[in-house]
């Protein structure tokens, strides 16, 4: 067991100006948070719950846009494979890789600080069992009101990466059958479609998030196969974010980030 | 007001064998009902309830496939134009035209018994503001289980018309931006967006339906514009078919059969 004091110093070099440590209870996973610069949200903890890891020794996980590395952490427990995280934002990925020390994950997942499509030099093609995803959710259009922090816009909008990007270097990263995990914006549902079928993902499993049950879906969590048939699609059961009438979440989500 | 026994009459020579009358309490119609041929569901129901019709008097919906024409009558006090019902099966066509008497609804709806393919014998192209369709659900594969009743197989089964076809002459009947509103099977989702984008159908809504709050969906209500564009899907909040733990029907599924 370590002293007490040993701790206390090294969570102090940890953390840099501005950073704050968040915990998701329900899995017992720190994450360095900055808001300045990223948060998670519950889209990341959706996609983690939503995504079906192998839990064999040998398989990969890679996480796209992984941003400060919450959604690799809170599936590690998931796989006893390796998981690599993936994120082109040099001050993220520093995140990441502190908040992968933090929950003593250095054996497990390794953070590549990298342009996605430059993926191969660090990972062979057709080596990777699972794919999530968590991507920029606006167009990168000349009209589109970007937040003026460039670590945010990068995260909200298709500045460095876009759909076609990611489903390109998914389908080469992929094995035959490896399955790539999403979370997105219903209303770029046929976009996000369509680019997948183009590279040869076929979604395979929709499941819609409302933020209450009479209120129109926000978010949409898709399964996808690569070399897949495009027959077959399933609609998992709706999720229901809040509870009727309130701001508390619903027994679901409550369950997901409290894990009671 | 006419005496009594002249309705009984009437009524009498309405009904053929095995044939029984249905109402639909919410609105107060009435159905003839051959369960050995053709009978109404609660697809009918939530299609007819989804679509939305134009009020003017000189607008035009067709719909297709329709069976006894169920859904062309419990849409009829949704617009003060015409609604065309065009179905194949001459046996069904027969019973949706004495449905319509019955409802003495034979101003607004006309019975057109024709293959869908040949709708330009009787309605001109570009004419059309709204198009509602419930189409057989399952291809036609020389391995599919099929009823060996001609008349429930060809109701279920693409045997006499299939999503091409029904795509194609909606695009060519609808005006620019009219309406195309669908009952589906989520399996096929892709598939059936995929045809509706083939004729410039742009999917812009789609409405899930679960039987129970944590099973998968069953059935997807789907609108449709006309040489719509791709962007701005909306996912409509769920529809829940039966309350939890019983065989009741949910609220909502309730008031839409029963008007309470």
């Amino acid at each position: 067991m370590q002293p007490k004091i040993k701790v206390e110093i090294k969570l102090n070099k940890l953390l840099h100006e501005n950073e704050r440590i968040d915990q998701l209870y329900s899995n017992d996973i720190k994450i360095i948070q900055n808001p300045e610069v990223f948060s998670f949200s519950l889209d990341a903890v959706l996609l983690a719950n939503f995504a079906k890891l192998p839990n064999k020794d040998k398989s990969n996980t890679v996480d796209l846009c992984a941003g400060n590395g919450a959604v690799g952490m809170f599936m590690s427990h998931k796989t006893n494979g390796k998981i690599f995280e993936i994120e082109l934002q040099n001050k993220l990925a520093d995140m990441a890789k502190r908040s992968v020390l933090l929950n003593r994950l250095e054996d497990k997942i390794k953070v590549i600080n990298s342009d996605l499509s430059k993926f191969n030099k660090y990972l062979a093609k057709d080596s990777i069992d699972v794919i999530t995803c968590n991507p920029p959710y606006f167009p990168d259009l000349p009209t589109s009101k970007k937040n003026p922090n460039k670590y945010l816009a990068i995260a909200r909008h298709e500045i460095t990466t876009n759909l076609e990007s990611i489903m390109l270097a998914s389908s080469e990263m992929l094995k035959t059958n490896g399955k790539i995990y999403l979370v997105y914006r219903p209303d770029r549902l046929l976009e996000i479609m369509d680019t997948m079928l183009k590279h040869g993902l076929a979604p395979k499993k929709l499941q819609f998030i409302y933020p209450r049950k009479n209120k129109d879906s926000n978010m949409v969590l898709i399964e996808g196969i690569n070399k897949g048939k495009k027959s077959g699609m399933k609609i998992l059961p709706p999720i229901i974010t809040y509870k009727d009438n309130s701001n508390e979440y619903s027994d679901y989500v409550r369950k997901l980030l409290y894990g009671k």
